[in-house]
């Protein structure tokens, strides 16, 4: 298998650099950005002064360090492996042991697309609380707590800024529930990072076939490709045929936390009828999955039965189908939610390998209509309920937000969700700050997660271009990723993250310099601003076509500069 | 000559509608988007129920009538001139005025290039107040008054929604300076609209040639098509050959109204020379494009000699081109600069075709690193100074903002606005909410307007992606375009404005019911969601690509709802 049309290699100046750890044999990547010097011509003298280096938080694993091949066949090196193969809490596992898992495993016809080296997969000693939570209330601070440490601190390590963000901070907000580490213990691939309002805004992209389109190839260049572009976690979305290999593929090969929603598989198991799904089922799906990698799980435990009846009062319904399909199961059942009744038991089970649960917002609005209604809310206070008892188990967890939501009421989320869920971080789904742009939902809701970012949620999930109407293909996720990448940042800035403005400044001073490959090197999408550039001008140009030599208003401000020296 | 690549009369399931005056003989333009009916298969049986239509402010002027032949080289139908032609306290000159249109009317090697059709321009009478203003301080509801107020409560009206937007609510706002009618007298082709933060959000979007590319032809085009998609003023913003005969072709088809930046072309008649800049040469430029019939200009009159200095402070010193040109004369001339010692001269002029002044920010800042500093906001508090002026003279007056400020900043921006510039319209170029993402600056950019056109902004400058790197194209038109209406949208309906959220409704209602064609008509782009979708799918699916059959929330909602009411 191949990765196609993805130049990986190409971060045009930059180079990768990797950060040591002090309290762990660690080393953190980065991408260095290095600039051109600034030139001047005085008196005819060729002056020139250097320009420092920019740290970019790199999100793209090792698939950019030309010091390292990756074959997609063998999977990425293990990063983590050495810090968890020492563990004494953790237990090796000879095989597997779902159920479904094993009957996968089993099967010979699927070897021409199964992921060939395999891995047994650990868990968590009889006994032994192993989360990042569950360490971090003991007071220790494990090397991925070190590593996300170093990672939020690109610039203000490099340039000496003073920031609030230490090991020892990073594993106080853990311990709190105001930040997560997603890193399954199987999923030892991926590079630690951190979801937690104190820090660098996250974003989510989502991927995945469905029955319709998309093999597996295709969802692995998606995975690697919006890795590259900047996303922080991938949420695989498959609901087609062979998800379980599928996944293996891109847990395999993805260098950051990857998350699924377990009851798409689980439905598939029962041939999408929602009233054949069981709590077996669905629990031995959890243990498949676990032992995957996975490293947050979307589970929708708070839709509960009396919210059903809630639904008719709206004009989009139900738009989470996750949602859709465990409220239906409890009205054709007449009974509770199975993943409500069943979740201390469900948090067992994630705590064994360190999977996070990311609690569904089933309920979520899907129309501007249907923001911030009574379904809604109410299903959030279940949600903080449900936080508490994951917290007992010392169970990672993540709030999902909305959805559709006009600017007005987007605050109300925010104060809402900080309130009924004990501070566990938002993530959230845009919001969509209106209805009426699809084509260009990636905007609607960027507008609406910078502002709710501002205001507190930890991480948003993309939206491409195509949402409401079609799966996106590279371009769309491109499209998305950079979008989502402007909302985050946008949102570092107003919050004063530590060195976030270091790279706008950068880039201010290069445009002010005509220093274009600098601008180009400095920017989210190097390629397109380069792409633009080069389609209108000669390269060496002291002003740009948007307003020809005589207007460059920098061009004026320098010779204004100059008159005022003299 | 002609309009290339559009098609004008391609608003699908659209039909125009006119909606007659009370007050005045007018016919208020608008789109009206007619909807298919809900249909539900009950025990074998179809029933159907009509879904209302939704009306859509228009910009698009006549192009999209089709009993209406538009002929680009006669120009559009004169729609104010009655209104115009029966004013007794207005003179119709016999020739234009000033000396640069009538040696450009000389000049027959001009010929092949000059727009055919001319009219003689007409000013006020002598001593007679004509403005807007003026007449809406003498408590007349004119004509345009009423024409904005219909257009204002496009679905209100239909939908019996209470609105306070009525012709003498109009009246007391532009009397107040809360809001401008661009309407100069000699452009009686454009629709009346309103800017002020009372009524729908506006955005404009700006064309214009520079001396390295683009000619006329293309220009008119870009005009219609950025009406098309839904501008609602456009300026102008040539800079290279031929800037008079290029307006002329642009006002006469225009059915928005039209904006200039006077200094571009006064400074082209000096040969780019700042040093050449004379008072008289800017005077004659004024009248000049009076009498072609600009609507506003902007003018850089509170860019003063001693904010010189202080731009060496900054990262990106003066990024408006306007105000660096007279930063720069005021320091070669040691002199203040003369827009502002002929403030109330330039007043006159305007007071006498009912120009409207857009105070330029020549001090933007034009990077996160220069926002809200010290010359940007002393500048603003001239540009309150002046405001009083200009009102004095009846002068309409809008007030232009940022530029780059990241999200914490801009409540200031706008505050200090309101308060500084004593309520006068405020329009702004984004603001850009970070530096780093050329390519994608129109969504930079989107964040930031939808933010502070919510807070109050009365109008928004379009960016697009092209921006800090080439000239737009029509695609790049396209997209600005449609990024602003999200923005502004977004901001409509988070301030409440009166039938806002009907389209929104209407759209979420066909999305639950799977109308894809309504769908694709009720929304900002229809070309763009029907291409997207049908690229994917068949034409009658229940559900669409993104989630396959059996993982559609709508559709298990839709079985939901059964279930519940068996």
């Amino acid at each position: 298998m191949e990765i196609e049309n993805i130049d990986v290699n190409s971060y045009p100046g930059s180079e990768k650099v990797y950060i040591d750890g002090k309290l762990h044999p660690i080393r953190v990547a980065m991408r260095r950005v290095n600039l051109t010097p600034t030139v001047k011509i005085i008196d005819g003298e060729r002056l020139t002064r250097e320009n420092g280096s920019v740290y970019v938080y790199d999100t793209s694993g090792v698939y950019t360090d030309p010091n390292v091949t990756v074959d997609i066949n063998a999977g990425l090196p293990r990063l983590r492996e050495e810090w968890i193969a020492g563990r004494e809490d953790l237990e090796q596992l000879s095989c597997i042991t779902s159920d479904y898992g094993r009957m996968r495993e089993a099967d010979s016809s699927l070897d021409s697309i199964r992921f060939s080296h395999r891995y047994a997969p650990r868990r968590a000693a009889e006994g032994r609380e192993i989360t990042q939570m569950a360490l971090a209330r003991q007071g220790v601070i494990t090397p991925e707590m070190e590593y996300v440490a170093i990672r939020e601190n690109n610039n203000a390590e490099a340039l000496g800024i003073k920031s609030h963000i230490t090991p020892e901070f990073v594993r106080q907000e853990v311990a709190a529930g105001r930040a997560v580490i997603p890193a399954n213990i199987n999923h030892p691939e991926a590079e630690p990072m951190i979801i937690g309002r104190n820090f660098l805004v996250k974003l989510n992209t989502n991927i995945g076939n469905s029955a319709l389109s998309s093999g597996i190839e295709e969802e692995v260049s998606k995975a690697v490709w919006s890795c590259y572009w900047g996303g922080d976690t991938l949420m695989d979305l498959s609901t087609g045929d062979n998800i379980h290999e599928t996944r293996e593929w891109i847990i395999r090969n993805c260098p950051v936390p990857v998350g699924t929603v377990p009851v798409y598989q689980a439905l598939e198991k029962v041939n999408g009828k929602v009233e054949d799904l069981t709590w077996e089922i669905y629990r031995d799906t959890l243990i498949e999955q676990a032992e995957q990698g996975v490293d947050y799980f979307t589970i929708h435990a708070g839709a509960l039965r009396a919210h059903a009846d809630m639904v008719q009062e709206r004009l989009t319904g139900i738009v989470s189908r996750g949602g859709s399909i465990m409220t239906r199961w409890a009205v054709i059942h007449d009974q509770e939610n199975f993943l409500y009744t069943h979740f201390d038991e469900i948090c067992e089970i994630l705590a064994r390998y360190d999977v996070a649960v990311s609690l569904g917002d089933g309920l979520r609005p899907g129309s501007i209509h249907d923001a911030n209604d009574r379904s809604q809310f109410l299903e959030l206070d279940v949600l903080g309920q449900l936080t508490e008892i994951a917290w007992k188990h010392n169970v990672q967890v993540l709030i999902e937000g909305p959805g559709h939501v006009p600017m007005h009421k987007i605050r109300e989320n925010m104060d809402r969700q900080i309130d009924k869920c004990h501070e566990a971080p938002f993530y959230t789904l845009g919001p969509l700050t209106t209805d009426i742009a699809p084509g260009y939902d990636h905007i609607t809701s960027a507008i609406g997660a910078a502002q709710i970012a501002w205001m507190g949620t930890a991480m948003i999930c993309y939206v491409t271009p195509k949402e409401h109407l079609a799966l996106p293909n590279l371009e769309d996720v491109r499209n998305g990723v950079i979008t989502y990448k402007i909302a985050a940042h946008a949102a570092d800035l107003a919050k004063g993250h530590p060195g976030a403005q270091v790279r706008d400044d950068a880039m201010s001073k290069a445009r002010f310099e005509f220093r274009w490959k600098d601008q180009f090197n400095l920017s989210l999408d190097p390629a397109r601003a380069r792409q633009y550039y080069v389609e209108s001008h000669k390269d060496d140009d002291h002003f740009c076509t948007m307003c020809g030599p005589n207007f460059c208003a920098m061009r004026i401000t320098q010779q204004l500069v100059d008159d005022c020296a003299k």
